[in-house]
């Protein structure tokens, strides 16, 4: 059997992406071209960004993308503040001090989002400070970061935002016709529904032609990357050629599927039934609604002696659901996600497996 | 039309190797977990380097993968010689230049190789020197670079030997017991004949273990990815999981088909089918045969006025078979890869379509 996957990606695909991988493209050949093409112009849509920014797809995992952004894109003499309330903005952090990149931190507890008045008291006590970074959905917990009001807030005092919106690209909305950002890095195997092996960046046109020379490393060099795009199309370095066959074709279903907010909606929905299945059997929801996103639920695991999340993932596991452990830093929880190729049927039967896994493990929670 | 690679990867692979790609794979599931064991497994076996070596495996294109290596295992304070005959040990050079690594050439023409007596002379002259690099098989010409000889000369040296194997790994022998060699990186898509998403470094134990805090990039350091897949058989980062099941599939079929040797064996074939059958149209072969690989062959393009470089392509390509553009500094060549899910048939009808190309296109070469 093959499991769905309730997990923030690598997540369930449709078959068509998965079949999109049944061909050896020739990596300078026309045809791959096109498909380069097709994924870079689709994901500057999708911000409404044509005009204004640039976008450069890069070979590896998010944490890729976003340390070429950081690497490539933000000079020297900087000063970052990272808002962070989980551990992609302790990634950030860590990427900043690999790069001997000048940072402070706003840490709130993985629950919480920050107090705006207190980012902006943070902002005017360090007149120094040039670049504010903030992750829109922490997979952490599942937090929805509140990214119009800080994009609002960093715009006010003249600071360039940077945007980790690995988790939340292609289902929440993000349009620089909206908010006011420089850089924004996410990834193929998430909201947008491809398969792993290659992240982006949207980058302000102005912004990456100022960029030459600043990248630590050749290989995540965005602006090396993106001249050499530009020169004839084609990538640098060997491209993850059946990933990028695959994204074509997640992007093209995620267009006829209505685009973002057609996505955030069966995405909501989904959450929807996972989040009120699991109320009913008993489980607490780690966030308060206003804070969740349709992305990813914390459940806390529950104290009955007899729930065991090894095997409780087993026996789901058993019945076809793959779900993901909790990452909080001070309890215990699991993870339960929302994204990917599935729907409501498919959340319905989550429910009920688990349903069934609690009555054959003898748990009670009611 | 589906055209067969004739390219230095991404390459032709297997049907198997493909569907291999049709399972959306849990990253943190036991069955993923158990892919990447038989992938890192399977690559230490290789160079019957199972209790001296570790495999590395990591996101990205070959280039991450090398990059990682010198990043991560030369300590700050090294001097590198790298012998370059081609692009591949420019880009070594480029790389050590964004490391602020210190590094001297022994820098020859791409049809030619180092000569011993010269490099035993650099090195002696530069009491300095901690490690040399070089690049196994050129596939800038398909030069066939002498591993053993350097390995044993460095060795005499006490130098610290670092290969980049991309081309060659998989099909060309290179075992630790018969060569001295600290690390070595390569990559899925080659001889391996698996898709194209991650390289891997395989390293000295010894030399991992000291190498903590060496690496200039969270996403390319080898030994934080090296920690971290120990703990708990996952990848740190998202790995890219279709890729990598289609990995350890085209690692099973290397098996089968009897190994190195074997892989040596048909694609020796495959490059004396394509040697032969040009040189019987009329075209000229750059490399002499003791120094062609059996990976890549460059030819020169001829006089012929009707030849036009781009036309071949196209019309090769609507019968089926994908060339590769020259990479030449100096000349005007074109390449031709044996490499891939491809054998003699492949070949021979390669070399017919060749030939009718040429007819419709008017070219005369005898």
């Amino acid at each position: 059997m093959r499991q769905k996957l309730l997990t923030p990606g690598p997540l369930t695909t449709s078959a068509e992406t998965k079949k999109a991988m049944l061909i050896d493209f020739g990596s300078r050949d026309k045809e791959f071209i096109l498909i380069n093409s097709f994924i870079r112009e689709s994901l500057l849509r999708m911000i409404n960004g044509e005009n204004l920014y640039e976008c450069i797809p890069l070979q590896g995992s998010g944490t890729f993308a976003v340390e070429s952004m950081i690497g490539s894109l933000v000079p020297k003499q900087s000063k970052i503040l990272i808002l962070i309330n989980g551990a992609y903005g302790h990634r950030i952090k860590t990427i900043c001090s690999y790069l001997n990149i000048d940072s402070i931190e706003y840490e709130v507890p993985e629950d919480q989002i920050h107090d705006l008045v207190k980012v902006e008291k943070i902002i005017d006590e360090n007149q120094d400070l040039t670049h504010v970074f903030i992750v829109y959905c922490e997979t952490t917990s599942g937090i929805l970061n509140p990214i119009e009001n800080i994009a609002n807030l960093v715009s006010n005092k003249n600071l360039s935002l940077f945007i980790d919106a690995m988790s939340a690209f292609g289902a929440l909305p993000l349009s620089c016709k909206d908010i006011e950002f420089d850089a924004v890095a996410a990834s193929s195997n998430k909201c947008l529904e491809g398969v792993p092996g290659v992240g982006f960046v949207l980058v302000k046109k102005d912004l990456i032609n100022q960029s030459r020379g600043n990248s630590h490393s050749l290989s995540l060099d965005l602006f090396d990357q993106w001249q050499s795009m530009e020169q004839n199309k084609q990538w640098r370095f060997t491209p993850p050629t059946h990933v990028l066959a695959a994204f074509k074709q997640a992007l093209k279903e995620h267009y006829e599927e209505g685009g973002v907010e057609a996505r955030f909606k069966r995405y909501s929905e989904n959450c929807k039934i996972i989040c009120n299945g699991m109320k009913k059997i008993g489980f607490e929801q780690l966030l308060p609604s206003h804070l969740q996103s349709p992305i990813i639920i914390t459940f806390l695991q529950p104290d009955s002696s007899n729930f065991i999340f090894e095997k409780f993932y087993e026996k789901l596991s058993g019945k076809g659901f793959l779900i993901y452990p909790g990452k909080l830093t001070y309890s215990e929880t699991f993870r339960i996600g929302c994204i990917g190729h599935l729907n409501s049927n498919d959340m319905n039967n989550a429910i009920t497996s688990i349903q069934e896994c609690l009555k054959e493990l003898d748990v009670s929670l009611n």
